[in-house]
């Protein structure tokens, strides 16, 4: 994809894990969908399997159990107003990359649509459904991974509920001898 | 616990959902463990219920699976330090409220203690093990919420990966008329 370069799949944790909104698009044929989400948790390093909440009521849901496919778009807080909007329409009746002016762009693994204007795009698969019936969750592993290299200190947005986000502030940088913290 | 109130359970997600830090304490006996953590997603509103991946090769996930209860502490930018500190040791040869200042308050449903020092406090027993075997992933059911309610806009932190975190910055409020944007 113009402008995008990819990155080692090793990479990706350190997308999802600060916990960004995150803009889930399917296809279903020609169809392209779009919703946000942040019900979304990394699971392991490489291969990069991320956990979701997919609600059986969203028209993403039935999409996504029939395809087994979706990209996880990684927007900025440029893009707040037209995350808010995707996630108050539902595309059984509204084309939301026109309505809200988002950019598809044609993955390179799966069918569903990369979004332009997002500064990562993750590529993924259904990789385990054992949990999909009883809480709509869904194990997805990544396959591709795409960032903007121009976007150096992107402004993720991170959804405290009813319209309120946080942006992504300054950064720390602490000592660290292990990629994970979380080791103990 | 004092200076801290009981939130409803209805607001958890709010806490849980912008995807920070957190320290998953938990208990055996008399002997208490702390442990950084941020591969969390909310599943479920009410009852929350919360999965996370706790590593087979960590310290607590023998204590979390035999007693089947823990507290999720969600702590502040200022903890930062202490943070990465209880992520590069273990409980198995230091106790780490001793050794790196953080005070332990027992809870009212679980044996896990409480992070005093921490400006909310999830009390959680596991509900579902089925992705324990294959993933280490845990859902857990917070019990009972606690939040300070004299920090208003409490600085969480975000980790990116060997190290290096994300502040939370700037709130932004924008019209939505769902609890969840995530619908679509």
């Amino acid at each position: 994809m113009k402008g995008k370069k990819e990155i080692p799949l090793a990479q990706v944790y350190g997308l999802l894990e600060p916990g960004p909104v995150v803009l889930l698009t399917t296809a279903r044929a020609s169809r392209l969908n779009v919703m946000p989400m942040s019900w979304h948790t990394m699971m392991e390093f490489v291969p990069p399997l991320v956990g979701c909440v997919v609600s059986s009521q969203n028209y993403t849901f039935g999409i996504l159990r029939a395809t087994g496919e979706c990209v996880i778009n990684i927007p900025t807080a440029e893009l707040a107003k037209k995350i808010v909007a995707c996630g108050n329409a539902s595309g059984q009746s509204v084309d939301k990359f026109k309505t809200f002016g988002l950019t598809p762009v044609a993955a390179s693994v799966v069918k569903a649509p990369l979004i332009a204007e997002c500064y990562a795009n993750l590529e993924c698969k259904v990789a385990d459904r054992k949990l999909v019936a009883k809480y709509n969750f869904f194990v997805l592993e990544v396959v591709k991974a795409w960032i903007d290299p121009r976007q150096k200190r992107p402004r993720t947005i991170h959804h405290q509920g009813e319209g309120v986000f946080r942006v992504s502030g300054r950064t720390i940088q602490l000592p660290s001898p292990k990629t994970s913290l979380f080791t103990a």
